[in-house]
């Protein structure tokens, strides 16, 4: 199935490469509503009035200066993403509904990698001038959506207009047994390192929908190529936070000793494990988990498969370390790989090659400031 | 004494209109650093390192996934404040250091609007292309500055670079002991209004600098007119929580039935605390506190010093209710003043004006969607 143009607005977004949809689109015209008839305070009853709370924690979300939280029996964990037009995303391609999935799922995924549970968001939104009432419904609902599946309740936020582009920075809070907390910095020396999933599909994905942008730019009857390549968008555009590798370690009474999600690319997190925790790494190319679909694009684009895997980015997936001692307790875990062991931080951080070659890691990836 | 203009970037501050500047102002020649120099972890290693934990519920602030909290003992508070170049500043006359100040203290602001107390924050900013290193670090001082007064941690972000404006998104977590929350939606029949401080003034020191703008546009020597109009300024540039109205109250064992901050003006929050809590009620207008200098300058711009005071926004006063039996202990208190009461909701929502004459009270307040 090939992705659609929005026979709407196309200002906004030009084509949707969504053969994974999880939504209806609604492609058919509608009326749309203009921001200001609401106002800001009826936009944010318009928007968050069928929020039901699902946590226990939850004690008054949306509608008064702040939320009320109750943490009494756990820790809590905090943590934001800001989102930018032009920086993080470009509504050419992307789709506001999976936008606001996108930007909660993040934010889960660094709760996660800390071994939480996320339960709490704040969303603060700066629209740009040409959004529309159900622009934001678009984006809400793939936000809700999110929050559903993962049982996160919304709880406050802030809304304005903005000058420019459209702005996004969401907060996440969790929570967490103390004693099962995992930092970055408790790494030692001979353990394992695991990977979850696979790496570098995310980077393909984006790299795909810039060449349909660019190939699209002026044509009219303009339809993109993404037929059999719908995992690459779907890791750029849908991506999910990896809960179901934090309940399967859990559950077979595993607790790494550093875990880090991987949004700026498995070097560049690798890089902090090892830095925090003062030791060094080893990791083997021929183990690094690549799916066919990024390795076709790759050979496609000309681009080295290992410098995407390694640095692309976005991939939300888990890079955590295990006591030499669970190797076999590990097998038994689906879905993650055994990429390489920590060492003395006097052997530095090497990436061995298929030849053999060591090649230090670097932290090349995706810079937000560059 | 005058403002100066800012002889480095002239492109970021035009001039400083900072008669009551609390810090040093750097306007001597420096070397300006790139952002790029330090990249993103970089640049926050700079600016957070010198950071020290001030509070026992910050079990782990920057330099993980999340940030690790402990709200054992009492309920979290959480808010959040999203500021946009062009819409909430204006870069022409509003110095980093104040900036980083205001935006931390308006979020400190709504955890006491909930009788809380601000514990920690998170910064999340969109840092403009025409930034240098030292542009963040003045506004990360005044930042620090207002954490270090009001005992507050930074714990956490996220930073990127944006392709337009200065976007700066702050959450704050307060806490609070659970049957001492104040919301907005308990205020009674017969209770009476109270508010802090006097209002209006940050609205006209607004005026004031967007005046000296419009006054300045093309002039070469240009020195704006601020004298004798400092705390007009002040106001607007560098608003404080009323930390101290919070504790006053609670010193005196005074519990308010709701409680709110004013950020869209008296009026606005006023109304929100009537519908929220199923009330009318009667303020009077010879009782809203004015400030002599913001009614010279309403005059001198021919403005209604009502309207002004009513609607003008930005104030960061508290605005609350008090039973009636109360009256008497209220007066103990310093810094407030009764400007009405509450009654039933049939009754409607009204200013009594200095003639008698009774005005329905409208929330015709900043909308930041407008």
């Amino acid at each position: 199935m090939k992705g659609e143009r929005d026979k709407v607005k196309e200002d906004i977004i030009i084509f949707h490469p969504l053969p994974f949809t999880l939504y209806p689109l609604p492609f058919t015209c509608k009326l749309v509503m203009e921001i200001s008839s609401l106002g800001e305070f009826g936009l944010i009853k318009h928007l968050t009035e069928k929020i039901e709370i699902k946590n226990g924690s939850t004690l008054k979300g949306v509608g008064d200066d702040a939320a009320v939280l109750s943490y009494k029996d756990k820790e809590a964990l905090v943590t934001t993403d800001l989102l930018l037009e032009g920086i993080h995303f470009d509504l050419t391609y992307v789709p506001l509904k999976h936008l606001g999935y996108k930007s909660a799922v993040v934010n889960f995924s660094d709760i996660y990698a800390m071994n939480g549970q996320p339960k709490q968001i704040t969303v603060s939104l700066g629209i740009s001038k040409r959004f529309s009432v159900e622009d934001l419904e678009d984006f809400y609902e793939g936000l809700l959506l999110a929050c559903q599946i993962y049982g996160v309740d919304l709880v406050g936020g802030d809304t304005s207009s903005s000058l420019t582009g459209f702005c996004i920075s969401i907060t996440c809070i969790g929570e967490a047994n103390k004693d099962r907390i995992v930092y970055r910095n408790k790494a030692q020396n001979t353990d394992l390192i695991f990977v979850s999933g696979d790496l570098g599909a995310a980077y393909m994905g984006l790299q795909l929908m810039e060449r349909e942008k660019a190939v699209f730019a002026g044509e009219k009857d303009f339809t993109p190529d993404f037929a059999g390549k719908e995992y690459l968008l779907e890791r750029q555009l849908k991506p999910e936070a990896r809960k179901d590798i934090v309940h399967a370690l859990d559950e077979n009474g595993i607790l790494p000793t550093s875990m880090i999600d991987i949004s700026d690319g498995l070097s560049s997190e690798l890089l902090h494990i090892c830095t925090q925790s003062g030791v060094g790494c080893q990791i083997y190319e021929e183990r690094i988990p690549i799916d066919y679909q990024t390795a076709l694009m790759a050979e496609q684009f000309n681009m080295n498969l290992t410098t995407v895997a390694l640095n692309g980015g976005e991939d939300y997936e888990l890079l955590f370390t295990v006591p030499l001692g669970l190797h076999e307790k590990m097998e038994t875990i689906e879905g993650v790989k055994l990429i390489g062991h920590i060492c003395e931080a006097s052997e530095g951080t090497r990436l061995i090659a298929r030849d053999g070659t060591e090649i230090p890691l670097t932290a090349q990836g995706w810079n937000a400031l560059s």
